[in-house]
């Protein structure tokens, strides 16, 4: 997307301006790909109003090196080794490496924000980060286990719907939009980042090509009980689906076994529709924006998330 | 010290404000004592000028909060089990909750920041933190190996003297000193952080109730060369010395041999001589600024570092 072209630039940037032991695998993290939604949401969010082109493309940047620390440090969590069809920084690299490039890319999104010079950025994306770092906690201590909907909820809440909120929040700052604006597209980037996961957690379990570029039940074979799931639990062969979460590193029989009894039930379907209801509050906070065209490709962006359109 | 008196008390506020899963962990690394040097020297240097009470108590908490967060990182890299004489976080709680409490602390030292509106203040604190990060992981890569003098005194700088510069920085920023003052701090600062690390590497292996609490020999143990380990290796018994630096845990007939054959040269007096060095720049440093009592403290604290008076 044209607007966010200097985001890669700048991020390339970025990693060759990070201390020298931390340039190759800060590289490698910031250029793995992605779709740099969390900038494209920024810079739609302030193109509402009349943004200023440098601060923008510095928080645009930003939000994507503090998105990249944060996913850095997951993976030093889970010890997981390949995102995106690549090694992990933890992988390819070990744990100091992975820890201080993570430690290293959060204090340069600040040190980014820091050039704008408005503290309301500063606040919205610490806010984000804290979340998301419990977030992440909340659902690793919550693997294999019995998970409420409420705390699913929460779990995304935190790890996932914060970074979107506050990439929009952040651009209708920049842009200038009342305090009512600012507040709406709060609205839309929190339901839009729910809606997001969500549908990142149906991917999983239905074998689109996943979101992230993991393996088929990725998120099921590391216990992670996700909505779909939550139902399946309720509804389904609850023995089989408990036997994945519950063995590590299950072989591919049992996690097979696991999502087709997920399949078997009204899961996924059900989950979709919680995503569309998600969506529907999105597009019900932007209908308070001006109608530009910056509004409507927000609009499709959502409509694309839960694969309506896809 | 009166003059952070308001900080220990934010410190615990800062951890029952932490998320849920988080508060226990965030309050035993935040209220396990230590001396809040960064917070002295933060409220000394502004008070070299006139600073407004509310921001210095958020600002001097915010560097301890972001020391804390380093700390913690650092314990997971090291695997270390203990700081302070009490379990470190990653001993207690886990990695996962390790690596967490840490990036929401990092993140909380930024909101906290934000709160006082000052972009010159995330600028230092995050140039700061960067440096952090690469001066461990560059400490812990050359560890066990050759490292000269220069490396040596590139990973202080990162590691310990940022932060140190950093306090006197925003300190002076915040009480609205003049450049060429906050530049005076600024090279009060890290000549007092190099010399500080300096001083903590002489007593890990004089075996002076060590800063950190660490046993006699931490360090060395740990295969970390140090300043007087580097001269130790040039003019004594270098295969002894190259012994414990090259075994993993040492036995403590090995580390005690080791320490023996780096007391027997000139190394620990060399190194205490540039130790003195760096305080005489950081001591001129301070006579640019005015001649209040804090400047009498501050010249205080850099005599102290070194062991002359204490």
């Amino acid at each position: 997307m044209e607007a966010v072209a200097g985001v890669e630039e700048r991020l390339v940037e970025v990693a060759y301006g990070a201390p020298g032991g931390l340039v190759a695998p800060a590289f490698d993290a910031l250029t793995a790909g992605g779709k740099r939604l969390r900038p494209i949401l920024l810079v739609l969010s302030a193109r509402m109003g009349e943004p200023e082109s440098g601060a923008l493309l510095t928080a645009s940047t930003a939000i994507e090196v503090l998105h990249t620390a944060t996913l850095i440090h997951d993976d030093v969590v889970d010890k997981a080794g390949s995102r995106r069809g690549r090694p992990t920084t933890v992988a390819a690299y070990g744990r100091e490496v992975a820890v201080a490039t993570g430690d290293c890319l959060f204090a340069e999104a600040f040190h980014g924000l820091a050039e704008i010079g408005d503290p309301r950025l500063v606040r919205s994306f610490s806010e984000a980060a804290m979340g998301l770092a419990a977030g992440e906690l909340e659902q690793f201590r919550s693997a294999r286990g019995p998970v409420e909907v409420e705390a699913y909820l929460e779990h995304i809440r935190m790890k996932t719907a914060g970074l979107f909120k506050a990439a929009c929040v952040a651009g209708g700052t920049l842009g200038g939009l009342s305090i009512k604006q600012v507040d709406a597209l709060a609205t839309y980037g929190q339901a839009l980042g729910l809606a997001f996961q969500m549908s990142d957690d149906v991917m999983d379990l239905v074998g689109k090509p996943g979101l992230m570029g993991k393996g088929v039940g990725a998120d099921l074979a590391e216990g992670t009980v996700t909505l779909p799931v939550i139902f399946a639990l309720k509804e389904g062969n609850a023995a089989v689906i408990r036997r994945v979460l519950q063995t590590p590193s299950p072989p591919p029989e049992i996690l097979e076994a696991g999502i087709e009894a997920v399949l078997a039930t009204d899961a996924i379907r059900k989950t979709e529709t919680w995503a569309l209801g998600e969506i529907e509050a999105a597009l019900e906070g932007l209908s308070l924006l001006p109608d530009r065209p910056e509004r409507a490709i927000l609009e499709a962006i959502a409509s694309e998330v839960v694969g309506r359109d896809a």
